[in-house]
């Protein structure tokens, strides 16, 4: 319904811009012209390809093999990903809005890796932060309907915010407490060779992960350890039935708010009311 | 109720076979008749026999003492099954319809990996794809209110495959983030020795098997690790609260009616109602 | 309300008793009057001690300390059991239904593996299935709240056994083929040493418990277990949803059942109906 | 609503203290003025660094470097936490009652290890446990809909706390038994070396943690440990279902109203409801 307005970035509204400059905002930010959907593809492949690059350098098989070719792919890429920032930051109607929006900015993170790895060898690694960029793909694939549901999971993210910032406090106060009674239990021998590292390994155990490279060895340490497991598997419960009640009061929410009252304009009324429960006018009059 | 029909196939109506056709039809297809019980009964049998003999082959032991006898068996199986799926097609009113249809896959898929195996030694393991074939055990015991009851869970699934999709995009994006940063952090000293094999752990970790092969050994990584840790203990809410929502609403648009009382317009009724439960009307007039 | 009458077993109804054996009854299997509560106490107490001691037993460095006293105490609960067990039968109203009961089931077995450890050396360490007659603690301490919790749970569970049925039929298909898959892909160079073996992987790996060690080392196997692992942590979804949603309608069902109509006798309202859904009678008339 | 009244402690009411107490119970209680704002900040600041300082002290490397800093350090944080209690116990209306409360009893348990440590060598680490005294935090910054949402939580577990109960017994049951089968069935060759243990081993497969330091080899002890680990992947839906269902429950209380219509008796209208939602009548009349 009113999801595709919402849906058009603010920094792409406002001012009007010179002739070309509008013919570029098309192809580039645009998916409706048919350059717009090619240059949108285009970019999807280059993406998924720079990415397949990036992984590809990380092996050492392939690394000493072709060398000068992947990094010869790696900055074309990155220079047609600049190239492309460019062209966003000039024929946007507000660029400084765009450089500050959740696109713009991991359209930078895309790009700024690679310049980075000339100072600090390895940062080019995080070329990987691309993916990102592939959000792009439900837009140009259409699938809007994903971004709603996107949304449907997101606000039921947000509204339990706080329910689940309680929760890892008490998260965070159980690993940091066992942590620490196990470093005195068990001691170095055991692997606990210093409190951080405990509590790193309550945070193995507790979310179930159990990689095994520290465990306990004493009767009293595998005691404790029970009972930090049982928790775990207790309360993994907890955010859990946090998300699926909100999941449940956001969908409930959804098929609220349609109808308005003829009389009061109230909205919010359950889908099977026939009255308005704020002045009881009929609903489909 | 009108669950029978629907699960008739489409591939056995329309056009009228010969008469020992359709007796080989009967026994075959159907599992009314004494014969197509027994039948079935064998099929199945067969299947959970040829299974056990595959598994066994596997077995060095065994493979080396029996040799002869378990490659004796193996193609008596696939001889058994092949005439099976030849009868199945010369019975069956529409026989492209059959063999496109997913148990004319199944039924063929239990039989390819022995052909196969003797141009890629090692394919004929995959003859426990015949597991598949036991889906008709439900219809032979009589257990179509399993199959319903799968329905729902199918239903359900279906229901949620947008926002399971826009999750899994999200759980890869993490895990392609992460085992970057993690393999920029901790190198190939600690086993990440590439950024696939860094995502490899990223995905062990955040599912939390944790099978340890792979762990991260400085001070920072584990700091990482814990991030990702808790990510994935947390985020395992998310399917689980968009499948329990999901199964709720199936359930309850199964029992709920859209009924609208004619005095008072009260709804959300029983099926079963035939007043309203507010004020006592009849529903129906 | 009704619970308590249903708790009575059938097998201590009916016959009428001899004196002493009546008398016997109600300390024996009865919990109201005070010698009934002392023998209870001290049948539990009983339990939990030999439980003890069995677990002792087993390890090594207290067997061949005190291995006599072990021998002597583990023999004197089991006679004490055993003569608990023959009072049981005496003075119970049908012993025989008694014996072939889940309580009569259970005190057998809590003495049998000692007989059976004569024979068979190792058996005698079940004998902590003694545990199982701990369930008799909910009684004796008057918690028959618990039960009637307990009853919610399982009759959810039996609500949901069907769906249940089938999604295990499903994670058994998932392993056998994706097992399959991973002996043929890794072979016995990483572990995969039989089909049966990798099948004992795909479910270490699908429940997310990872014991890493047997662990896929090629990269297409590696891709094959993030898979499994994916699929593991999603459909953990799916006995939660139906569990969740089962539960949820026992609890609804809790509410419906209390009012009968006074027209028609119709009993399941909602808790907000005000008149009977089937013949529209006032409920509180 | 009547939230905060509730969140004033009983400890600090009644009777009425001399001026300069009054004062400073309003700096180390009280929120409300500047003065005590900047107290709570103060403490909340050493609380984490104090906590810094333990855990640094348990990493051997600076341990030995900085030792003598650690230790002055270490009992600075523990001689302002001691007179911070004491000026507590001075200034508060009924001593003895606060040194029973919840946090009474948390401040306390924030410098007995320090002083439990000159006896027991390595008790200090438990010094850790100031970790709880965040949560005064909360109130620090006005986070009460915070305290708010963490009671629904703690009513949703409280509530549920019977069923839970019922739940760890059955799960203690299966460890117990299935750690006895396998004690027998593996034996110590496998790392079983006692039912104790074999227990700790159940509880770590059950719970889907699986460190891998212990693991069945024999293939019947692969089989038992396949069925412990499905059921430990089915049973975790237990304590979520419970959670789930009782959480949607304590909301839904929150939000529904009991009120019937007057004129069509129809319920379950939302809180904000002035009139039927069926009928539009209004409903307080």
């Amino acid at each position: 319904m009113n999801a595709k307005p919402k849906r058009q970035h603010s920094y792409n509204q406002g001012t009007t811009l010179s002739a070309w400059r509008e013919a570029l905002n098309q192809i580039v930010f645009g998916s409706e012209t048919a350059a717009g959907r090619r240059f949108d593809i285009a970019v999807i492949v280059a993406i998924l390809l720079s990415i397949f690059v990036v992984m590809l350098d990380s092996v050492a098989d392939f690394q000493q093999r072709y060398a000068a070719a992947l990094l010869w792919a790696e900055w074309l890429f990155t220079g047609l990903f600049t190239l492309e920032y460019a062209l966003r930051l000039i024929c946007v109607r507000r660029p400084w809005l765009y450089a500050r929006s959740f696109f713009g900015i991991v359209d930078l993170l895309s790009i700024l890796p690679a310049y980075l790895g000339l100072l600090l060898p390895g940062a080019e690694y995080m070329l990987t932060l691309r993916i990102l960029r592939l959000l792009r793909i439900f837009r140009v694939l259409k699938l809007s309907e994903y971004l709603e549901e996107a949304d449907i999971l997101v606000v039921a993210l947000v509204n339990s915010v706080r329910k689940i910032t309680v929760f890892l406090y008490a998260v965070l106060t159980l690993v940091v407490v066992f942590g620490s009674l196990m470093y005195v239990v068990e001691g170095p021998a055991a692997g606990f060779t210093s409190i951080p590292k405990a509590v790193y390994w309550a945070i193995v155990t507790i979310t179930t992960v159990g990689y095994g490279d520290i465990a306990p060895k004493t009767p009293i340490g595998q005691m404790i350890a029970s009972t930090i497991m049982i928790m775990g598997y207790g309360i993994i419960a907890v955010p859990t039935g946090i998300y699926s009640a909100e999941l449940l009061n956001t969908r409930k929410n959804q098929y609220l708010d349609n109808r308005a009252c003829p009389n009061c304009g109230a909205a919010s009324h359950d889908f099977d009311a026939a009255h308005c429960k704020f002045c009881g006018h009929r609903l489909d009059e």
